[in-house]
């Protein structure tokens, strides 16, 4: 099986570094809204989510999307299976590394999968004439792409991104771009390729409360797109009751959280650089993160994230030598707060070889 | 779109009839520990759900069954999806009429559909021996029962499902046994398979809180099995997180709800006799349901739905007819508490028929 960051239950009260989440943590609102809709379980939930997806057109597209073009799930893997379900490719192309479940949910349809694999002689930057490249020589049906990228933190800018969603249009290969992390770049709307949906039908746009909103725990994802057949088989192949009354009430209040939008933003991009620089001064090669997580090698220390775990206390990164394309010695941190942040650089100074004496 | 119960959404401020809920509602250690569970969302839930499958396998079969044979999932529901991609059968039998999410999940997987038609002659009682001989003429990989049986509430003892959980175990074929309602039953230690688990790995039971502790906006099912192999399956063709900690929290604490389910199943003993013989007063032709939920035929008044929605107060009750194997004139009502099942029956006094001017 796959392991996953954010095991808090097998590593109880350790520091954890190992999920993407905002360091600013649950706004009290939503905790508010999800105990009302908890105290309002006694009904099914709305299997429409109406409330929810008229809030969403308005906060993700006002003006021009409508709540038909939105579909929300149990978390954002719920859409990604429902995708494989759904459209039930034979063939898909993935970068490597990236997320693991888009791999996961395509295997479950019997999918075959072609890897593009990033490089790290390229600072595992995507490129995209390469990508066409491969994907005229190998003809997928269904293309993923997460922007910023999971593990690297890497993002494209929307005009490098173009080609390959006009591309996808043109070929009819579904391109399913995964913007879960977008709001944690310093200018998300330079990034985000919500602007091509409406000319777009083979664009997917993957979202999720999860990350921005620090609600992993209350399962909350949804999928932009304007292609109202690929919806429609979405919802034959999904059980009409899998958004939670506790999710949905949720999600309703993170929406009117901008300020506590704001105040993130500028602590990930303020602690980004901090934590970027303090890791290069360990001797571990960072790749220029965007994102709210620093994706690094630390060649010298192979099980640096054994070595944080039994640090007192211990600490929880990402080891990220399971993902397809990696290899022992890559990892990946959550960028936190201050207080929090500095508690990592003491625990990784001990883990790392050559640092303090334990 | 398969139009079920329960949307009071749609139809807001009505007595909702529709959906098979515990009348006595929502327990307050339930709601108070998912909001606890709200509180602690902003870390990933438990992908393994350590603490819940532990207390289920004391509670479902103490001393004997393990929290290995448990597997939980997003609701009962997101469990028969999981069992069809898992299993991908090329052929399935349902019973018609029975629960639609069988033949929805099935269809998800390409899977063929066959037909046992419970027949109105024989009070849609399940005859075992013309199940065996359908089966042993079209060979399905995968058999659907639900016992009680939605929407017609009758149930089959242990003994007489025992030669069709045999006969599966012999041929390989996957039995879905759905217990949802088993506790609603006026003897459920009579009627559930749970004691052949242990030697017919053929067998998955499926159950979920959502019926029994009246949670249905939670999102929490499970089933039962000693297939390892069918569960490892089942776990790869699933996101890791589906259940959400205010589920898992609230889980854990309906398990303690000892004393509210002997109340519920006192009072739906009690109501479901009332309320039948009411019903059975009115003309209406009912089909002595087991469970916490009546069937029956209005052949007078093939809209009774409608006339019900329209009355003042408006009152939801199931309109049956697209359920594949009825036709216009079948509805399901919920037994609920004695002030509202008064409210019910003046409701349906007024719209059927020849019933007291409006």
């Amino acid at each position: 099986m796959h392991i996953h960051g954010g095991d808090i239950y097998t590593y109880q009260g350790m520091l954890d570094f190992s999920a993407n989440i905002n360091p600013l943590g649950l706004p009290p609102a939503v905790v508010q809204a999800a105990a009302e809709g908890a105290a309002q379980a006694a009904a099914y939930p709305d299997t429409q989510c109406r409330d929810l997806r008229q809030a969403l057109a308005e906060a993700e597209g006002p003006g021009w999307l409508q709540p038909a073009n939105i579909i929300c799930g149990n978390g954002a893997a719920d859409l990604i299976f429902m995708l494989a379900l759904a459209s039930k490719p034979r063939r898909a192309m993935l970068l490597a590394p990236s997320f693991h479940e888009y791999e996961q949910a395509l295997r479950s349809v019997g999918c075959q999968i072609d890897y593009h694999y990033l490089k790290e002689a390229e600072g595992f930057r995507l490129d995209i004439d390469r990508l066409l490249a491969q994907m005229q020589a190998e003809k997928p049906d269904v293309l993923f792409i997460c922007n910023p990228n999971n593990p690297t933190g890497l993002a494209l800018p929307r005009p490098a991104l173009e080609p390959l969603a006009e591309h996808c249009r043109q070929t009819n290969i579904l391109l399913v771009l995964d913007e879960c992390f977008n709001e944690f770049l310093d200018e998300p709307q330079e990034y985000t390729l919500k602007p091509l949906l409406p000319d777009n039908p083979q664009l997917f746009i993957l979202k999720a409360f999860t990350k921005l909103y620090a609600m992993p725990g209350l399962r909350l994802g949804f999928g932009l797109c304007t292609n109202a057949a690929l919806l429609t088989k979405m919802e034959a192949c999904a059980q009409p009751w899998r958004v939670s009354t506790p999710a949905q009430l949720a999600g309703l209040a993170a929406l009117r959280e901008e300020a506590y939008v704001l105040q993130a933003q500028a602590l990930i991009r303020q602690e980004r650089a901090f934590l970027s620089a303090e890791l290069a001064k360990l001797g571990l090669v960072v790749y220029g993160s965007m994102a709210n997580y620093i994706f690094f090698r630390a060649p010298q220390a192979p099980k640096l994230a054994e070595a944080c775990r039994t640090q007192q206390p211990g600490v929880l990164i990402r080891d990220c030598s399971n993902y397809v394309g990696l290899e022992a010695g890559y990892f990946r941190v959550a960028v936190r707060t201050r207080p929090e942040n500095e508690q990592l650089l003491k625990a990784l100074r001990q883990a790392l070889p050559g640092g303090p004496a334990k």
